[in-house]
This record gives C-alpha cells, sequence and structure tokens, in this order.
C-alpha cells in the first residue's frame, strides 16, 4: 500500500524519485547552484569533502523497528555489585523525556526474565475479596497515563561529600533520574475491587526480583495518585523497569515504587522490612532516624553547560537543566552565574507538569572569567532547594539518602568545567 | 559505585540480597505461606507450574542500553515500493507517546546516511546575511522543546474508499501518525540570524534525500512555531525522521516537515515543486484543486477495541483512543456506540497540549448485543470532525489527503470487530 492505503507498482517510487529530481532542478536550478556553491566552498573550508552526497544514492529501507544512527552512541554508566546501578546520561538528553532503553536502574539482585502469560499480582490481607489478577484482567480495568520523574533516593550521593570530585558529569552525579509517560491501573481502583478494609493504614508491595524487594506503603498514597505501570513511553514497560508491571508511587522514591509487583497485602501496620532500616533510612545526628521518608523534596540540576563540556569561546551559553519534586509542580528556578551571591530566575519549558521534571533554561553571554554556576528549585508548597551545608546541619555526615542540595559548576578562564558542591 | 556515589565489595549485594530473603521470610512467613498457596493455585490453573520461580534466581545484569522483553515485539507495518511507508502499531500502544523507533515513516526515496559533521544547513535567498550552519552551532542557539503529533496527510485513505476493507487494523488505517517530544532551534530565532527580509514571504525547504524533497513554506509559519529539530523524545533524533536536523511544522502535514533538512530559501513567492501540484494538493469535483492545504483538521481515531481485538465476554470495556488538531488543542472527544444516533462526551487524559495528541477513554459495559463505535473530536475553534459523507460532499472522490472524517467500528455479537466507515 502508499501513504492513501492503495497499492502502487514497485518502480513508480524510483521513477518518481527521479523525475523529482529532474522536475526540481528546473524550476530552482538558479538557487540550487548558488546553494551548491556555497555549500561547497564550506565543505572544502571544513574538510569534509569526502563526505558523500547522499542526495545521489538511493536511501536505505525502513525497518520493522527503528534504530539510533550509528553516530549516536548514548550509554547509561554500570556500576554497583552485580551491576545493580546504571545512570541517565543526562548531558546527552534533551527536553524531559527519558527514552526507555536509557531509563537509569537500580535493582538489589538482577533484572528478573518474567513471562507475561504466568505474571499474577495478588492483593489479600485486608480486603473483603482476597483476588489474584493476570496481566490481561489489570490492563482491561480503566487506564491512566500520566508523566513521571522516577528518583532513586540515593541519587547524587557524591554531591554530599565534604570532598566532592570536580571531574564528574551530571549523569555520573545524578544519573538515578529518569522521566517516563507511565500508564496503568490506579490502585484505589484496584483497592476498591477487592474491597479494602477501612481501618487498613498500610500495604505491603513485594517484588518478584531474587532480592524480593519489599516495601510498605501508607494507604493514604493508594487513595492518591499510585497506580500499577504496565506501560512506559507509550510501549510495554521494559524488564528493567519492572516488566511486565510494577507499582509507582509519583513524586515519592524510587526504591518504594517496587518493580516486578507480585503481592500486595493490606494492613493496619507497617511491615519493618530490612530495606526500611539498612537502607532507605535517614539517620540524624541526635541519634535518632527519619523513616519513611518517601517524599522526594524539590531539586534541580544543570545539564549544560557541565563536565566533562568545555566552553571553545566567550559568548552565548544557553544554561538548561531538570527541576522537580514529589509536592506538586516547580513554581520557580533560580539561575546563578557567581556562586550563589546573585540569582535569576530561569525560563520554564512549558508543559509544567506535577511531580514531573521540568526543564530550565537561562540565556547567557560568558565573558571568558571564571564562572561558578548554581540552579536552585522552588516548588509550589514554597519549599527552597538547599545549599549542602544546610542539609549537613539538619542531618549530620551519616544520611544516605535524599541528597536535594544545590549543586555548583565552577566555569574556569580556559572553559574547562568542574563540579563544585554550594 | 553504589547508587550513593560509594565504592561497595563485589560481595555485598549477593550477601544482602540473601540475607533479604532469609529475614524478609521470618518477618511475614504466614502471609507468604497465604500468598504462595494462591499463586500455587492460580498457577495450576494455568497451566503455568513450568514457569521458573524469579526469585530464586539472580537476575541478569543491565546493559549500557536497555532492550524490551522478548515477549514484546512491536513492529512497525511496510508498505509503498522501496518501503516508503512504515505504519505506527496503535492498538499496542497507551498514553499519548510514540517510542522513537515505531515512529511512522513516509520517504520519497530512502532513508540517506548522514555523518553529523558534515551536516549544514544553509540559509539563502532574501536575506541580508546568507549563512551555513553546522549542527554544533544550531545547538549552540536558545532550545525549544515540545510535544506534537506529526500525520501524513494521506493518512487514512482507506476510510475514504466507498467500500473500505472491514478487517483493518487501527495501524493499517491510520498508522501514518505518532507523537514526540521534537527538542530544537525555533525557526524565527535562525531567521532573524540571517535578517531575514521584511518582504519575503515564503521559504523552500529542501531535504539531502535522494528525492531532494522539497516544499514551499509561508513565512508566518516561521514566525509562529516552526523549529529545526534534531531532538526527539530527548534523545537525537532518528536517521528515519531526519537525523541529524529536520524541519518540524506543529500541526501541518507530515510532508511539509521535510526531513534531513539541507536548505532554506526565503523569497516573495511559493517555488511550486512537483510535490506541489502531482501531490499533497486536494483535487475538488469542480475541477480546481485545495492547494498549499497544511493544517491538519481535527480528527480521532479509537485504538481500543478495534480489529483485530475480539470481545471476550460481555462487561466494561474502556473505549479508549487519539485525537488532535492542527488548529490548538482539543476541546472535547464525543463516543458513539449506536453508529452515531446518540453520543457522549468522553473523559480527556490529562495534560491536553497544542498541537499533539490527546488520549481520550470512555468507559462501557457491553451487553452482548451488537454496537457501532465512533469517536468525533472538537477542537478550540469549533471545528467538529464531519463524516465521510460530509468530506466526499465537498471534495468529491478524487482528494487523496487529510482523511480526518469519522471512524466506525462494528462489534458482532461474538465479540469479533470489524473497521465501518461513517
Amino acid at each position: 500500500m502508499d501513504e492513501n492505503g492503495r497499492s502502487i507498482p514497485a518502480e513508480s517510487d524510483e521513477e518518481h524519485g527521479a523525475t523529482t529530481l529532474t522536475r526540481r532542478g528546473l524550476l530552482t536550478g538558479a538557487a540550487l547552484a548558488a546553494g551548491a556553491a556555497i555549500s561547497a566552498r564550506a565543505a572544502k573550508a571544513v574538510g569534509a569533502q569526502a563526505a558523500p552526497d547522499p542526495t545521489k544514492v538511493p536511501g536505505a529501507r525502513p525497518q520493522v523497528v527503528g534504530s539510533r544512527s550509528p553516530h549516536e552512541t548514548p550509554e547509561k554508566l554500570i556500576s554497583g555489585s552485580i551491576g545493580g546501578v546504571t545512570r541517565t546520561p543526562h548531558h546527552e538528553l534533551h527536553g524531559i523525556l527519558t527514552p526507555a532503553d536509557l531509563h537509569f536502574e537500580r535493582h538489589h539482585h538482577g533484572i528478573p526474565q518474567i513471562d507475561p502469560a504466568s505474571y499474577r499480582l495478588l492483593i489479600h490481607g485486608m480486603v473483603d475479596r482476597p483476588m489474584l489478577f493476570t496481566l490481561d484482567e489489570l490492563k482491561r480495568f480503566p487506564q491512566v497515563s500520566r508523566l513521571h520523574f522516577l528518583e532513586c533516593s540515593g541519587n547524587g550521593g557524591a554531591a554530599y561529600r565534604v570532598d566532592p570530585p570536580t571531574d564528574i558529569s551530571p549523569q555520573a552525579m545524578d544519573g538515578l533520574l529518569s522521566t517516563s509517560e507511565w500508564s496503568g491501573v490506579s490502585l484505589a481502583t484496584l483497592f476498591e475491587e477487592v474491597g479494602a478494609h477501612p481501618d487498613a493504614t498500610w500495604f505491603l508491595a513485594e517484588g518478584s526480583d531474587a532480592a524480593v524487594m519489599s516495601r510498605s506503603i501508607p494507604m493514604e498514597k493508594a487513595w492518591d495518585d499510585a497506580m500499577i505501570a504496565y506501560g512506559q513511553n507509550g510501549e510495554a514497560i521494559r524488564p528493567e523497569q519492572g516488566y511486565p508491571a510494577r507499582l509507582l508511587l509519583p513524586g515519592w522514591e524510587g526504591n518504594a515504587s517496587v518493580k516486578w509487583v507480585r503481592r500486595l497485602e493490606l494492613s493496619d501496620r507497617p511491615f519493618m522490612f530490612r530495606d526500611e532500616t539498612s537502607r532507605y533510612t535517614d539517620p540524624l545526628p541526635d541519634g535518632r532516624a527519619r523513616i519513611f521518608s518517601f517524599v522526594m523534596d524539590a531539586k534541580s540540576i544543570i545539564t549544560h553547560p557541565t563536565y566533562p563540556t568545555r566552553l571553545e569561546d566567550p559568548g552565548f551559553v544557553e544554561i538548561s537543566g531538570y527541576a522537580w519534586t514529589g509536592r506538586g509542580v516547580i513554581e520557580r528556578v533560580d539561575v546563578s552565574i557567581d556562586g550563589g551571591a546573585t540569582w535569576e530566575a530561569a525560563e520554564l519549558q512549558e508543559p509544567v507538569l506535577p511531580k514531573c521534571t521540568t526543564r530550565f533554561r537561562h540565556a547567557w553571554e560568558w565573558d571568558g572569567e571564571p564562572a561558578h554556576l548554581m540552579s536552585r528549585a522552588v516548588d509550589e508548597t514554597g519549599y527552597v532547594q538547599p545549599t549542602a551545608a544546610q542539609v549537613r546541619d539538619v542531618r549530620g555526615p551519616g544520611t544516605r539518602y535524599h541528597y536535594n542540595s544545590i549543586r555548583g559548576w565552577r566555569i574556569a578562564a580556559d572553559g574547562t568545567i568542574g563540579f563544585a558542591a554550594s
């Protein structure tokens, strides 16, 4: 079929292409010649004369699934034992979306291979009707789709050190953040289906990975905006993200959005799992600890210009990055080029969505002198992204999660860029 | 590094995993047993006892770039000579985004391979300073990112036939529609840079494919929202979509958003290319023709339930699909289950963005009787998606583009579904 759904002979397009070249050559010969002349000079100037003219050879045929240009090779940064951590290459991305195959990963015992035909989600405990759902049954319920960020609560630990590395990229520093359009069924819908008891206050979410990752979640989140997600960026969720289905808790620390979720148990108390005490808990200086600190506070990161980029020459530079908050929408992002002495409000790229990254942009003329870039997010609750010192004052040196302090980037006179804590 | 940017020994995670299993077994033994029992019965019921328990084996290690589950194999439908047409599998997608590798394609002489290092964009003609831009130069300008649909103006031709096929999927019927987040530089920025003459009224956009696809575009679009796009869904634009850069005209017929764009020439008149007369022009019954009919009128399509899906049993069905308009935002989508006799307003999934697909949803209880589903989009200008008969009355049988008529789907008592024109 052609684009109109009609059948056309196999020759027509070749001929059509040839005819096109001839006809348009006649129509704009002069203009073409002018363009070709300038192009040729430019090509020579950059020594690109060897590059073949793509207009003189038939192009490649499409495939049933497309692929990247061989000149584009984005990669996640893999670390941790058994590769339990991969980071998104922020400095190579535009806008707010993260391609599904570049979404960060944090798993505690590898990526399970699950056959969707044998997948089941059990919901039991303080419910009227314990039920076991197949994937098709989950997909038959009303669907919701929303764009949300997902961030590991341990993201950005390196920035919290008293001596942070300077030769570190936004990917290595804060790569445990990604944004996707998530589709699935609202948890409220499922909890109504099984008849959740009004006195149930917590539920257990259990994954079917080899770590059997388990977390206790307050019921309020289920009635608010939690979902069982089976779709990511339009297609089926990826194995690294919990295929065929995961819990998704918008705006909350990533670990609580249990992947490969197989069981939800309703209760009147939290379950106190190992990962709620040994990990994902914030020790405080006075010996106490913040536990169940789910919500991700407002944070922003500059993704350009940053290490390893080098500014070639003075002039216009668009300072750009992401801002996000687990408490709703980003209200403002301030940018400083003098290490926080003065701030200016950046432009926020529409759409500005709740619990989603917002792209901010700030036009800057670099004069070639040393500069110290910073960004500071303010969310709709009035919360202001703190400095590293302010976070340390409250939480001391022991904390291992929720590193949302202001990040800095020092630009030297030679254009080289290095990380600098606030 | 671990998620906090600290180094941890290679053993710790294995041990941690094992410990987790032990500890959590102790903590919730009873609940686990209950769950396991019910799961076992269910597994037996569906004959899935052979499926290995993913919690008993270490999971796979991640890769630098993720991949789909082997159980998910979405494919574009390839047709046309030299495969010049590929269609997006709408019936398999959720939300509004199209994964970049499933974006529809329509090219007239294949996909050119272009080295970004030798890529140049020439802007000349009625300008003060003819300029040749490298890709890096284009990326240095202020960036814009927006979610927009792209639709081939020939999309849905099969629906315009007096005898449309019934065994056709939304992919085969209307697969020349996709939605992405596009990032690039505003054309207004570039035209200011070269000093566009105030009396320039049209510009030529020329591609560097073997068809040298060329179109004439009114300057108004450049000053409005046109961009040179180099980013798609966060990453570099894909080769099939114009790598390393394409013209993007939000809301206008896809062909005018010239891919692999190499030259823009400003003029005081249209250039009258072959593809503006032999194609992409709408013949009218009185012998005249609509030319430069760029804007895509409001349209909606149901993507579920549709052929080849079969409804297994009566009960709840969410009728869902896309609505879009080249004139701004979708104001309302009406759904009918009785072939257009009565209509009800569907739910619109937020966000509802300008010149972008909007996902609509309508809860329906199928009683097992034959039904005839239809959807009808209304945009912010008050334009109402027409019936096929209404379009034929105005444009007659000869038209080959802009097929935005209402689509219908007949559901038989046995649950089978077939396409039906409005």
